[in-house]
């Protein structure tokens, strides 16, 4: 039995082994390499897992989270375009470990060339639909230059193309977001032909964890990037991307009051243990569902009809139903499937696995 | 100048001096006690200024927040109902400083009492409008009932009654937000008068920062208890409880890539570092506003028509005004200024004061 006294975030290992596991059969049934994104669990320990199944490269998303897992890794791929005030850093870790860097400006290929001293694998990041950052598919003049740049640059070795299908976060509907992956690599299969004149053997780069969780034969692209998946949380839950039951993390969290006036919980859990992030389920929107803990920290079902529906700074509020809400007592410890496994790890002060041993967190 | 490689909290220290003095003078007006929250800050060293204007008595809302400050302060009140599974922690606080806690229900004294060696004043939570915590403060049986077994109690002493207007929130209406502290005020009084056969001196605390800016005359009350002004944020400035030139944090951000074909930016500054408080302007969901820094790092006025709009685990985009795009260059440090400044400290990987020097927080 596990002292839970402060908000802690309990990690149920078999369940990470579990989703781990499929998605590397997937993986492995597709033909194509695996290279999990590390920036949900930021966690040393949580890696190692990953090589038990064969796993040797991975993905992070800051300089920082690559120097924190360079003495485990050899092979570290950082998702996101290169930040040129970093560049000693990026020098110093280029050193140690074979790095892969994203770009999608000419700029950042100018600011890096005559500041690296050792070589880079340079990945080009393509907008496929997300609008988020890349350069988008159809501007094959522009991919054209920055091709060209890193071909002609002395350290920076053009590898491939990468995108994130991160549009598949905004449905719900397991056709939709099949037909958001098939986009998504007509549009990168159809940028590496523009390109044939310049590289012949560029690796096409994806891997959301809606379309990486949905799609069952990811064939078509060389090496597949998911993250969240290794956790999963109520968001793809909501997606359709997992089912509760795969949800890997619960926030154990002190019950303090209850208002019999408004059937409300408030329990010491908020904004700074799950984050804003939020959902809207019948007209309410919520920070996570509610679990009950039985025979130590094994979890129920979700409870029908109640949800995390309020948080500020510590407090948390729970609407709950006529049931729960009587069966809950003050200093009981009940649990929440956050939202957003990312932030809400991100922000964790204390992280556990069930048996109570504590887990590391970048 | 300061060296910025990745999204960098900075803090200006003569700002927060002047929202300190400032506060402080009308707290000092209205012939009242000052009893700052300092979980906006979260630092000793912030907490250290507030010395210079006399406060010896703090808020904060964990206890180990209170462990944090229990080294520079000897007053502390713990503003979150208690949470009986801290009750050995709450013991040895007790022990060092002269500790209060917060109560809304009869249970957390019933599991206190005998567990707490040390007195401890005692607070009643009274819920004036907010529906967050506390005892509605109409039901004049349940608070009663709570005073008297809090009167009957052994190392806990009955010595006020405390509430958060957090309804401020929901206004930027400053009649409004007068006439929520007038009912706050009154609900408080009269909840006091309907104890006085109970209690002939009980303490009247309460104090969100929107109506503690923007009420002149704080008096009836007898104690104030802020967080927020000692930075305020873009929600504060939208509340019209400051101006934005009062605001004092803003994050350094490194710009990453610029997208022409839809005048946008992408900032190395996500959820992480912001969370995911979000306003609303002209239609458009935003986490902060963008400035730009001159000589250093002094700060421009918000840039017309330039928002941070979008954010994910480490990217922010910025939808950014023709002239604001024209300007910018990949490589370049720009600020913004956070939607809630508790949250973003509360993340923030890396604090720095304008002259660089690292500012602690717990």
């Amino acid at each position: 039995m596990i002292e839970i006294e402060i908000p802690t975030l309990l990690i149920d290992e078999s369940k990470v082994r579990k989703n781990i596991q499929r998605m590397s059969q997937k993986v492995r049934n597709s033909g194509i390499k695996f290279r999990p994104h590390f920036k949900t669990h930021q966690s040393r320990h949580i890696g190692r897992i990953f090589k038990e199944v064969g796993v040797d490269s991975i993905t992070v998303s800051s300089v920082s989270m690559a120097e924190y897992f360079s003495d485990d890794w050899n092979d570290i791929l950082i998702a996101f375009p290169v930040n040129i005030l970093e560049a000693e850093k990026i020098n110093e870790l280029a050193k140690k470990v074979k790095l892969s860097l994203l770009f999608d400006q000419i700029d950042q290929v100018f600011a890096l060339n005559n500041r690296l001293q050792h070589t880079c694998d340079a990945f080009i990041k393509i907008d496929t639909g997300n609008k988020r950052a890349g350069i988008p598919f159809d501007d094959i003049t522009a991919i054209t230059e920055l091709a060209d740049s890193l071909n002609s640059s002395q350290n920076l070795k053009l590898t491939g193309l990468l995108s994130h299908a991160g549009q598949s976060y905004l449905t719900s509907d397991p056709d939709e977001i099949i037909d958001i992956y098939k986009g998504n690599l007509t549009a990168l299969s159809d940028v590496r032909k523009a390109l044939s004149h310049i590289s012949n053997d560029l690796l096409l780069s994806t891997g959301d964890t809606p379309t990486s969780s949905i799609v069952e034969d990811l064939s078509g692209i060389d090496e597949l990037r998911p993250g969240v998946f290794v956790y999963y949380d109520m968001m793809m839950e909501e997606i359709g991307a997992c089912s509760t039951d795969d949800i890997a993390i619960a926030m154990a969290c002190p019950v303090i009051s209850k208002y019999e006036e408004r059937n409300e919980i408030l329990i010491y859990g908020g904004a700074v243990h799950f984050s804003k992030e939020k959902l809207v389920k019948n007209n309410l929107s919520y920070y996570g569902a509610v679990v009950k803990f039985n025979n130590g920290y094994n979890r129920s079902e979700p409870v029908k009809d109640t949800y995390l529906y309020r948080i500020s700074q510590e407090h948390g509020l729970i609407r709950a139903s006529d049931e729960f809400f009587a069966a809950v007592n003050v200093g009981d410890v009940i649990g929440i499937l956050p939202v957003h496994a990312c932030l809400t790890v991100d922000i964790a002060a204390e992280i556990k696995n069930t048996d109570g041993n504590p887990i590391d967190r970048m």
